[in-house]
């Protein structure tokens, strides 16, 4: 299939788009042109087969969700909510199915929101690279929800469950914590200081919260809710994928065991102080740097 | 480099950026925060090492400047300013120059009023794929230019000169039509009404017009005001890569042969019908299709 009629294929399946929601132009132009609707969120990031996905076992469908889904990931770590997309392919020479790979792209940004306005599609000597940027609108009260706002005194709590997405596939299937996002947004207003999406591994990523925020932050191994499989707190913390929310809240803040809306699992499993670095205190005792296990290609 | 430490030269370099026009939360957050500015234009675009660039010949520099300009330019056809932007790049595994790249696309994103709000870097085996969305606001009173508009009388206009981009090297040191757009938008008006930037050739890029159009595109070969160094209509037609503006304008709207404020050539090279295809009229007198000449790739 040439880019041309590849294209054709898409703006064909973008029609109806335009004047629902966010997007007044949608595919087909120089430029999408999306409505008003007071202050972006936005976000982008890259799916690379091999790194990513494993070309020779994962789905187009699975590989099209996961591509849009880390990006809305990205919103519900804001507590914000998915408005619209842009979304591009860097594709195999040959690559058979691009149609379908970019109908179940649509597919699923449509599923959570956020429609694709626009795109672009190329074919080269190299590995599947998709580029999917996410806008979306912050929390209509609480506003975005940056890393920044931890405090001394704060407690951290995680939601559902960590480690071993990758070996279980779970990786390929997690929901975007969209609405967790928006309803602990709902529910702790401005008790709710800094969130961020565990895409790196917990450890690293509360790293960033910490030094965002310019505090320290120390996890108790023995409260990591650990995945089905995961045999330790250093896979938990280390392992990546994880796309769970990791939230600092004011010690008042009144968080339950499950958000009543989604049923996910709400787990305290730390606190913030004063101080830097992102530490474990592990079951015999030691203490332990948190935020040099992760993931971190060089 | 390892991609943490990319990543905090990239946060250490967009420091200053938040507050400033568009950015109200800047890289380094889940997402970055945008502040509200009416209604938005979105492009996004691929720039791939071996296919619009050679790697071989080509400076980290060129490299940056054409990524960014490419989309800046899409931002351009629709007669708009650009605002901010968003940039990834899946580099060659061991990319030694990975931050003066960033630093350079940083540069010329701010140089075109479009600072880089957010991003993403990954490392495959494959050929580097920088792919940049740029955002905008559309010309104040004339709204967004779209490639809907022409209407059978319109007179076809284009700037500055077509053909041999790729030989002469034009393709890495064009500048965007940002200032001839909108000053069109500005002394045209409603009077102004389709445009596109041409990438793929005139001939194809004006078959999108007619098109979208619903309208039949006539140019004369003999008024195509080819670069230096072309030797033929064809070329200029077909050799892609331009990244001049084309515009469909009323026969009333007076088209001056320059534009003042920036000393582009305008050139009136054809004429919207009613019908539907892009035909050329050669010296001979002989009609061609003009929408099959110029890039697609298979």
């Amino acid at each position: 299939m040439r880019e041309s009629e590849l294209l054709a294929h898409i703006e064909a399946r973008s029609r109806g788009l335009e004047g629902a929601g966010a997007i007044a132009v949608g595919p087909g132009d120089d430029c999408a042109v999306i409505a008003p609707a007071g202050p972006t969120l936005a976000t982008v990031d890259q799916l690379i087969a091999g790194r990513h996905f494993d070309p020779a076992s994962t789905t187009i469908d699975q590989i099209a969700r996961k591509a849009v889904a880390r990006s809305v990931s990205d919103i519900a770590a804001m507590g914000g909510t998915p408005t619209w997309g842009l979304a591009t392919g860097c594709l195999p020479f040959g690559y058979p199915r691009a149609d379908e790979l970019f109908d179940r792209m649509a597919h699923w940004a449509t599923h959570w929101g956020c429609p694709l306005a626009g795109g672009d599609i190329a074919f080269a000597d190299g590995p599947m690279v998709l580029t999917v940027s996410v806008f979306g609108v912050p929390h209509a009260s609480r506003g975005p929800v940056l890393r920044r706002g931890a405090r001394p005194g704060d407690l951290l709590y995680v939601t559902g469950e960590l480690g071993g997405s990758l070996r279980s596939g779970r990786h390929l299937m997690f929901e975007p914590r969209v609405r967790v996002g928006a309803w602990l947004c709902d529910t702790l207003g401005d008790s709710l200081h800094a969130m961020i999406d565990i895409s790196d591994g917990l450890g690293r990523d509360a790293g960033r919260i910490g030094k965002s925020s310019g505090v320290r932050i120390e996890f108790d191994a023995e409260r990591l809710p650990l995945a089905e499989g995961v045999r330790e707190w250093r896979e938990g913390m280390s392992d990546g994928e994880d796309y769970e929310l990791l939230f600092a809240a004011s010690p008042n803040a009144f968080v339950p065991a499950v958000c009543p809306l989604t049923g996910a699992r709400l787990t305290w499993i730390g606190r913030v102080i004063a101080g830097d670095g992102a530490f474990v205190l592990s079951p015999g005792g030691g203490l332990h740097r948190a935020d040099d296990v992760g993931w971190d290609h060089g």
